[in-house]
């Protein structure tokens, strides 16, 4: 009956073990970016923009969107709306900042974030969306889920946490648990946040070197550096299964975290009309940035094989 | 995080203010149930037999039973097989004594009864199946749910505690959710137990009579007098809803409670390939008892219109 | 959130492994009683009687007993009352029996059984009683507990599934714990069910008869076979540390599992005063058979040391 | 088994009938702070400075504070620390800011926050401090309290939530239960963020004209303008019964929340020994802004009287 528990075996995540599992050549240790992937990031998986949002527009952007999200906040308690957004995405796409910049001013007695860690053994033995419909939201909330029931046909599926039979009957059911959700009522938004193989090699780097987010770099994460080509195959064959008309993905082009982050707020207050919803101060979507489900996404290793 | 609460406004449950809805004539105060109702009783509702199972051939019945399910509980722990048999029919039908015979012996480690009360505030402002979800069975547990989700489709409908849209959106979605359960491995079994309108009658005499059962005469209960024809209209349509391939309905015929309670353990059993099951001992199926969904169901009230 | 879960590891609970701790000289396989053994059961341990209530004297006090239990329970509804009875003994004295005979008609919606498994990693992590205090009643309800947080002064005590420093704090901390509880106005009774080590053996050979009750021989009980004296210094220190004023326990001598069934409801009947109290038709409780705290409590083993 | 739920009844929340409860005077609508309370502001209650702490300065120990808390973290994960911290304080005392501050970079896997809704009727049946016990901390978890179980002797005590005899039980037993964590191993750290009057209407003014903040101005807070002096009282009962050797109150002058901020995470890491602690990085308590219990607490109304 909790929302998210230690990971006792997390105690190895450190910075300590890194160079075996970073591409050749390349080293966290110390951890000085080279120059060769500092100056391709940006650009990289084909992102439309040299540079970052400048400071000053983000934070003009952010201000009115947050406002909208009192709006929307109070609109869901009086109606008892209930949101439930997911952010999916590789290590290190940004998906918790974009919650923060979601979550910071709201109430959090009705908006929740969720980050479940890996499910215990008890666990293991329930029905797969078990744990997460623990989660979903009551009357009036917003549910934020970093990482969701999709970690199997992620992390799970690449890292080998699951069994192909295991993915397959993921793969088959997630729409329709989703199903259910949608059509209660529940409005479901599902992010997910690409990023290109330099930019995150890039923010891996500044995970090293930051003391405050060394812990982010797990095992895990830099067995990913390895997997990257793993990961894009696991995503494409995802959004086959699992954009529907019911509950379709959302892709945000990432590399930026500004935008992505102003995107995706956007993209929930466009999609619900709350009363004083007030559409010039939301903007527009930026069609380089976001748009919908596969048709959106290129991964680069597709369009190179 | 808890299986039951208790209803602080049950209360009131008491065998006081019956005559108000009882059928003109009768009266529970006292309680002396009327020969013509007792004599139709078992009878009632084309039930095919006159008197009940002997006693010693349903306790040797059982019994042989009873020790299948160890060798059905013992396979379940060893193959993490879950079980979830879900118990419905009107009040008075039986579905709690069924439950005791089949739960009698068994662990109750790995085997559950889950009796929810009516919902409290907050769980109404969560997706309906949510609070049933909570308590599906984990790997290697049998879960039986005296009363289910089929209360929106029963006692909510008749007594007018959702609306219709609720009712609509519910006959929608319980195959869905069934089939989540079912497709991801949990055997479903969904057993309606149907008794006549003197039968009933006749139980609720016993009730009233019996100091030691007053308390399930509860006011929803005797309203159900009234209303015997509106519940029966509300199953024929659920059956139509809810009777489908991946999740049937098994009808019970259970103005004899002993009959009912073998046939509806023996199904189970004969269900499931366990280890060292012995099918002689299960015995075979009774068919003017047994049988399948709405075939089998011909209530009195669809017949006379 | 949930009651009771399933014990995996139990999948290797049978008869088979039985002669490996049994006394020398006995074999449960075949499970044939000895002489000796049986004709010392009853009186065993110094019990005062040498045969069980008869039935029908037993049946006819249990029906009293159990209506008044009808309006204990209707009291509690009414006025919030809140009780918390926990049941404790050596493996085969009759706990879960004193609480079938307990709850038979109760209402499900408000008298719960706890039976919980051993506890998961998490768990372990948490405060001892944290696990525990998620099944105190709420206004209105009975809890029965099938073994209690005392597992930590016998089973785990005895069997090494704790360190002595975790003993320690148990044994300080419980008076405390239970302080918490009683001060709050929950209602505590304490039922220490002690046998004697003949009917032990007695009871542990009809198991192993028993295929109803086979699972209830695991390698935990038939190690304790060969533990009764480590059982019995447990027990002697766990009354020295936990019988205090607040919460003192009540010891039932249950060689004889009728008359323990009846003086432990009896004794709930006897320590409150709901409406209706009929004290003639509860009866007097027998001295010889249940009685206070430590001071009732004569073991074996520490009359011969 | 949740963490939050929404308060369906907050919908009224918000700046419109302000009017009602300001001191007379004084009006939210427009929110026009007057001059002589924007002044007094920084000195109530007895403020020792004149002046915020600097911004680059706050950075600058916040950023070492941060970096010392992974090492915390870390350390927790190793050794299974269990810490739970408790804020409380009046509305606009800055209880929130501490615990982003605090929470800022920490695993969200590890680090939770807590904000429990008022109980449901349901959780008003059960043991006080059940609800809360649910959500302590487990092996290698920090746990955040956003108010706690004080608010009976706070909120609930003040605005008439509870019965006299209510709180005289919590006043009595909050140490009992708080024994039990601390004996238990969990480290427990109780901060009381206090603000001076003036300060208090100056932040709701803020909160008033603040679009982003408007939510947070509840009819409660409105309210508590009016009964300064009874939330005083309260506080200074509150500390009487609660503050003792086991788990006392740490009082934090919070006028400037950035002195506060970085007081209270100082507060944490000076009192646990964990591995690479770096006592320079820290720096040393202010004896002005941070205090032990009841003695460093000096509540304007008390030396008036
Ligand atoms: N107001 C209500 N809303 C929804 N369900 C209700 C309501 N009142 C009673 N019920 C449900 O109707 C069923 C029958 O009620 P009742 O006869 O009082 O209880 P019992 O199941 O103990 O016989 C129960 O499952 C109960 O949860
Ligand atoms: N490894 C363990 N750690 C703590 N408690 C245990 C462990 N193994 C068994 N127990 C407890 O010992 C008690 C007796 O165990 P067992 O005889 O296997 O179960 P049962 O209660 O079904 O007879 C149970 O309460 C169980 O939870
Ligand atoms: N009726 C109530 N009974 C008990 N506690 C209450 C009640 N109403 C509000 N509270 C508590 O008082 C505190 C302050 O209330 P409020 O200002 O509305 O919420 P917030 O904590 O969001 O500022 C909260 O912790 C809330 O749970
Ligand atoms: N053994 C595992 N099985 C399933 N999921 C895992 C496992 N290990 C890590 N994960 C998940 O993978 C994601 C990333 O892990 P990490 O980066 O290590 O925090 C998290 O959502 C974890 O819950």
């Amino acid at each position: 009956s909790r929302h998210n528990g230690p990971e006792p075996s997390n105690g190895e995540k450190s910075a300590d073990r890194h160079d075996t599992t970073l591409p050749k050549g390349y080293s966290l240790d110390p951890p000085v970016l080279p120059k060769e992937i500092a100056d391709a990031a940006m650009r990289s998986g084909g992102y439309p923009y040299d540079t970052r949002l400048k400071a000053t527009e983000y934070e003009e952007q952010l201000l009115a969107l947050q406002i909208e999200l009192m709006k929307l906040q109070k609109y869901n308690l009086k109606t008892g709306n209930r949101i439930l957004c997911l952010y999916e995405g590789r290590d290190g796409s940004g998906k918790s900042s974009c919650i923060k910049a979601f979550d910071e001013y709201m109430n959090p007695r009705n908006t929740r974030t969720v980050a479940l860690p890996k499910p215990t053994e008890t666990e293991r033995g329930q029905l797969y969306f078990q744990r997460y419909a623990e989660h979903l939201p009551s009357a009036g909330e917003i549910v934020l889920f970093d990482r969701s029931w999709y970690n199997r046909a992620g992390v799970e599926r690449v890292m080998g946490y699951c069994t192909p039979d295991q993915l397959a009957v993921f793969l088959r059911e997630a729409p329709q648990f989703e199903g259910l959700l949608v059509r209660d009522g529940i409005k479901l938004f599902k992010y997910y946040l690409t990023i290109g193989r330099e930019m995150q090699l890039k923010r891996f780097y500044e995970r090293a070197k930051n003391p405050l987010k060394q812990w982010k770099l797990s095992s895990v994460d830099l067995a990913s550096l390895d997997k990257y080509d793993d990961y894009t195959h696991a995503e494409v064959e995802m959004f086959r299964f699992t954009s529907t008309a019911t509950a379709p993905w959302t892709v945000v082009r990432a590399n930026d975290q500004r935008r992505a982050r102003l995107e995706t707020i956007r993209h929930v207050l466009l999609s619900i009309e709350y009363e004083g919803r007030d559409l010039k101060a939301i903007g527009k979507h930026d069609p380089l940035i976001i748009g919908s489900g596969p048709e959106f996404f290129h991964p680069q290793v597709e369009k190179q094989s």
